[in-house]
């Protein structure tokens, strides 16, 4: 496999986009107040994130707007409270699954919204839905990606078929995701091969989206990028459903190019992650996500088990095994 | 590079160290109760871990015994106190620090000994001692390791000298150490390289030993192991100083072998780890912790920072800056 890039120099192609209202979101059911969002957005500007990703575009006939918070359904005026018109090299990004929004009615065109791109999740089974969504994003002016989820409990030849449809469609970005934190690096780097020959090939780009069952959503993010992908998806402490998600802080960290800077996150998490810590938020890595990690499964039983603040891995572990 | 075995097989010749007791230590100035030891030994012989580190062989004439527990001197009737005569397949170890052991006093004949295996730790600079030291033990009749620490510190030539010198001595294993937990996998890749190169061709094993500032512990260890890399230690819950170790629930359910099992490990973590939290033991990932190991640093001053119960990380980043 041919490695791209070293750790002295950077590649001007990466990108970091931030998700911790989106992948946070799904830990407090999207109740940010607007304060906690505005210096989220300044802390991405100043850090020099390249895109930050608000929340959902979530059906409003689909999903209650009164058991929610706005950044599961991101109104066009909710993000403009915030960002104004974005006078930022800083793009902003909002979320859209298959079968759960009215992309139709929604989504408006490009030169009416302060939103620049639009990611597109589904799983291998609905890819001609997908496909639908993108090219009318995309038709509507906006950079779409394409996050396709659960591939590690998908057929690898579904998966290929699913590869080969989505690089033939208007989508700038196809998301290497790894939904339930269980693949190792060196999978990271077979698929990260399969995705970037692919993408290459027909103009696009590749991006990964990784969470920490298995403390591995930083190396697993690094690997990637090691091997060709250039979207980088992170959130601020991990920040997110479960285990969470790759650290910004170790990311940026991690990255040469002199845009990005420390400062502004590290004031974030001082200021705004800490609190929500002590007023009770829980995410980040433990032994039930580990489990459930290692055996390719959705988190939900383990997050269920740290809902009921179990503390029995035993059991949870045969449970986790009987599922089979 | 060479990649060795995939993720279905598994390898025989890799060897699972707990050092739980021993980096763990470092938290608590090893003052483990004598039932805490009993269930890690009786945890790691079920689980199949092939060596236990049980702590440090310290100088009594450098080190007062009023201040440190047991396992800071690890004298041989305090482990058969545990482990009788250790009538099972897994061997006993203990890390002598040169200069600070008096290991002509204190390693005794091995057949005298219950302890099978001495772990010697040195710096780059400190070689011609660690050899002597190496070589009395091995003529002992001990398994012996050498842990070179701080080689991301080091230059590389100084380090190359010094693999070439212990490769001639009788040490059985040569150790790829991050001690600051600085390092990226690619880098572990070529430094698994560099020793598997030099030790293979003199007889000799490799084995890696990570921590976990950057949450690469983990990730690193499998990818040395990946590269060649036999011995992985690792200990439960990363109880180690600081950022802590590599998992060794996290490594056990990565690794293919049915010798292992991961049940013994998540008792012990339920039984004993959690109630050392609750007691207010503190170690883990943490952003100081990172801050010093991207700055290449030892974790001095994160540890302070630590025990002071500081959340001012913008600050505490410019100090770390400001250290070179």
């Amino acid at each position: 496999m041919a490695k791209k890039g070293e750790l002295v120099s950077y590649r001007p192609d990466i990108k970091v986009v931030d998700c911790t209202l989106r992948d946070g979101g799904l830990v407090n059911n999207f109740f940010f107040d607007d304060d906690f969002v505005k210096n989220l957005y300044m802390a991405n500007v100043a850090a020099g994130v390249e895109y930050m990703e608000f929340g959902y575009k979530a059906s409003k006939e689909i999903f209650d707007v009164n058991e929610f918070g706005k950044w599961k359904f991101c109104d066009e005026q909710d993000i403009r409270d915030i960002v104004g018109d974005n006078d930022t090299d800083m793009k902003i990004a909002v979320m859209a699954d298959v079968g759960r929004t009215d992309y139709k009615k929604d989504i408006i065109p490009k030169k009416d919204s302060v939103i620049d791109m639009v990611r597109i999740a589904t799983y291998v089974n609905t890819i001609p839905a997908a496909i639908e969504m993108i090219d009318y994003c995309a038709d509507m002016g906006y950079e779409t990606t394409i996050n396709v989820m659960a591939i590690s409990t998908a057929s690898e030849n579904d998966l290929d078929i699913a590869l080969e449809l989505l690089s033939k469609s208007k989508v700038n970005v196809i998301y290497l995701v790894d939904s339930y934190g269980s693949m190792y690096p060196e999978q990271i780097r077979r698929y990260a091969e399969k995705y970037t020959e692919i993408a290459e090939a027909n103009g696009k780009s590749v991006g990964i989206h990784a969470h920490n069952n298995q403390q591995l959503a930083f190396a697993n993010t690094i690997e990637a990028c090691a091997y060709g992908v250039s979207f980088l998806d992170a959130t601020i402490s991990g920040l997110g459903r479960g285990a969470g998600n790759c650290y910004m802080e170790l990311l940026l960290g991690f990255l040469r190019n002199p845009r990005y800077s420390l400062n502004p996150i590290l004031k974030f998490i001082q200021n705004r992650i800490l609190p929500l810590k002590k007023a009770g938020v829980v995410w980040g890595c433990d032994v039930q996500y580990m489990l459930t990690g290692q055996q390719n499964q959705h988190p939900r039983s383990a997050i269920a088990f740290t809902a009921d603040e179990r503390e029995d891995y035993v059991r949870f572990y045969q449970s986790v095994l009987d599922r089979e």
